[in-house]
């Protein structure tokens, strides 16, 4: 990756370390490493505050260059620092809500006169603002994933089972180019690609932090598709991670066997309604929390806030910001005061469950600009029925 | 899950942790909750070494029962515990290598007055001595890996490249049962389902612990197939996760388009010479060095040394612990003074890696039993020339 951009990464971290009177920053957890070297090492990216980082990889011994050193261990790390004369550290930040007890321990140790801090807050802080190239990363995600939901109606048979028709879905991505790898912040949102939910399976909760959840194939798993025939009267949720560049784009589309029941267009209708109106209001400014208490007066004013985002056990967000994870700051969640800023990125998810029927509703990701948004994900937005997929109902 | 089966999984942990003076562990990681709930939870499982195991659940809400105690947030587990008048342990073990640094230490704040111990290696020892039943669940995930893999044939066309290959693979593991997703320990070891590496993409070192490498088709994930068209005379080494019902079997196959030099026919036998030789040596009592170092002696001997896991960037072990995880304990590697047990299951991957040719080697799932080992892969495993499947080179 080009020098200029992870220098720009850098310093988003850097302008945030320094409000806080912090002097250094040891990075060793993938993502971020991915963000501020620009590729996966196994290693740690040291980032002092006002000289250039310092780049000490393990693997692969083929990543060499100018700053960049290899070690066998983080021990040699301060040892490497002395010989450059570079300054120790006073305060430093280690990812704290990322890297286990004991590897944490093992890194502030190697400090053992600085103050140690919680970075991952910072470090996911500058994350949540993508840069211009972040966001053209988004753009390609978008048109590759809309590429391959373009394609499911060709790979449905009468007769599939739900998870039949997930591994199509997941071939789909795949020849777009999607890497497939689906990367979380934290162990709450625990998925394989992505998840496909047919009729009543909608309805089922699930352990994780999803808008939804599913009873999935095994309790090894318990998400997604249940392993049934798809029948016709059903809906069809279809929201698989759109990661085709590490960026974790995000996209749901529902698809019917057949005609459904009229209430499931009016649901639909009304999650469509409810983007529409989020997205007017969503601009620099605007609070989480305005938008997630927009989105519920619509749906309850429309009769569905018994359905909406899960039945017996519901997700308290609308939205969520997605970058090399798929849940970053911003939570479009209750009480949720932080603003919106331009070069967040989102993806907003209104979904009602229907009983019998299965689930319907839309889920797009948007780039906050600076006085609206960008849409990201450009597919078909009506339930598309996979039996007339060209007819409009 | 059945009870009995949980609680002898619980009573191996309450061993170990007996030996340490711990009277209680708190878990919390979603693979440590799956070996002794029977099931993934947003939760807690609290096991006191004296009493009946208690779990907190957060979600999903539809998992109740005795002994099962709905939280909304970690803060009211001492309050329940002291509501059924259990004793506050004095001293308490959670995941230390595997919690975050701020969640354990929020986890730890519940017990102001316990030693708190790290458990991790307590938990994961207890894991690696599998039970009768786990050891079926490997039994079980072999035959269904077997399965997908025999036909590999099948799906190979003239002028694939190695991902479009490795996407019919994924396809295949899918329809046979994988669940897809690969759990590891850590965060040294990150992939999608599995890798396959093709000539001399096989040599790339990645930044990740596993045996070989490859280019990957991203920065974002640099591991696995590099998306070049597979050419003649190439080996194509297939290394998948079998995920079929959480346990994590491993297994490779070679594959081969059209007739390879005779260099990789020996290299590979030699790697199936090392896998009789170790798998003959192995049982109860002998060391994981032992069984390193007689395979790095048979290697030497017969001339691979220099190539043997891995060319540039070596791989520094033959095998390892399977089980929830792809990487659990035994570690065959050097220096390694652990002793096999009944009951560990372990995966034997020699492979060497020709210039110009590609990887080739061999690598199955092992269990260890009272005085040998029970293979649980059983698949072909001469080269098959994907052009002449059924003709013996």
């Amino acid at each position: 990756m080009v020098l200029p951009e992870l220098k720009l990464r850098r310093d988003r971290i850097r302008s945030l370390m320094a409000h806080q009177g912090i002097d250094a920053a040891l990075i060793a957890c993938n993502v971020n490493l991915l963000y501020t070297a620009g590729q996966i090492i196994s290693g740690y990216l040291y980032l002092p505050l006002h000289t250039p980082a310092r780049i000490f990889v393990k693997r692969p011994n083929t990543f060499t260059g100018e700053l960049i050193h290899p070690i066998r261990k983080p021990e040699q790390i301060v040892e490497i620092l002395q010989q450059e004369g570079l300054a120790i550290p006073q305060t430093i930040m280690l990812e704290g809500d990322e890297l286990p007890y004991t590897e944490y321990n093992r890194l502030a140790a190697l400090f053992p006169d600085a103050k140690v801090v919680n970075g991952t807050p910072i470090i996911r802080k500058a994350r949540s603002i993508k840069t211009e190239m972040e966001i053209e990363m988004f753009r390609r995600s978008g048109i590759a994933h809309t590429k391959a939901y373009n394609e499911i109606p060709s790979v449905y048979r009468p007769g599939m089972t739900d998870l039949e028709l997930s591994i199509e879905i997941e071939r789909l991505m795949r020849l777009h180019g999607c890497l497939g790898i689906f990367r979380t912040f934290g162990q709450s949102m625990e998925i394989f690609m992505g998840s496909l939910l047919a009729g009543d399976n909608g309805a089922i909760p699930s352990p994780y932090d999803f808008a939804l959840g599913g009873k999935g194939i095994d309790p090894a798993l318990p998400v997604g598709v249940a392993g049934k025939v798809i029948e016709e009267g059903q809906s069809i949720m279809v929201d698989y991670g759109g990661n085709f560049n590490g960026y974790m784009g995000d996209m749901t589309r529902v698809f019917s066997i057949g005609k459904l029941p009229e209430e499931a267009y009016a649901a639909h209708q009304t999650c469509i309604d409810i983007q529409e109106k989020v997205i007017a209001m969503a601009c620099p400014g605007v609070t989480c929390e305005e938008l997630y208490d927009a989105a519920i007066e619509m749906v309850t004013q429309a009769g569905f806030a018994d359905n909406f985002m899960g039945m017996g056990q519901k997700a308290r967000f609308i939205g969520h910001g997605v970058g090399l994870q798929i849940n970053e700051p911003p939570v479009l969640a209750p009480r949720n005061k932080l603003e919106l800023e331009a070069g967040m990125v989102f993806a907003l998810e209104p979904k009602i469950v229907l009983p019998r029927i299965g689930p319907v509703g839309i889920e797009n990701t948007w780039a906050v600009t600076n006085n609206s948004t960008e849409k990201m994900t450009r597919c078909e937005e009506r339930i598309i029925d996979l039996l007339n997929p060209d007819q409009i109902q």
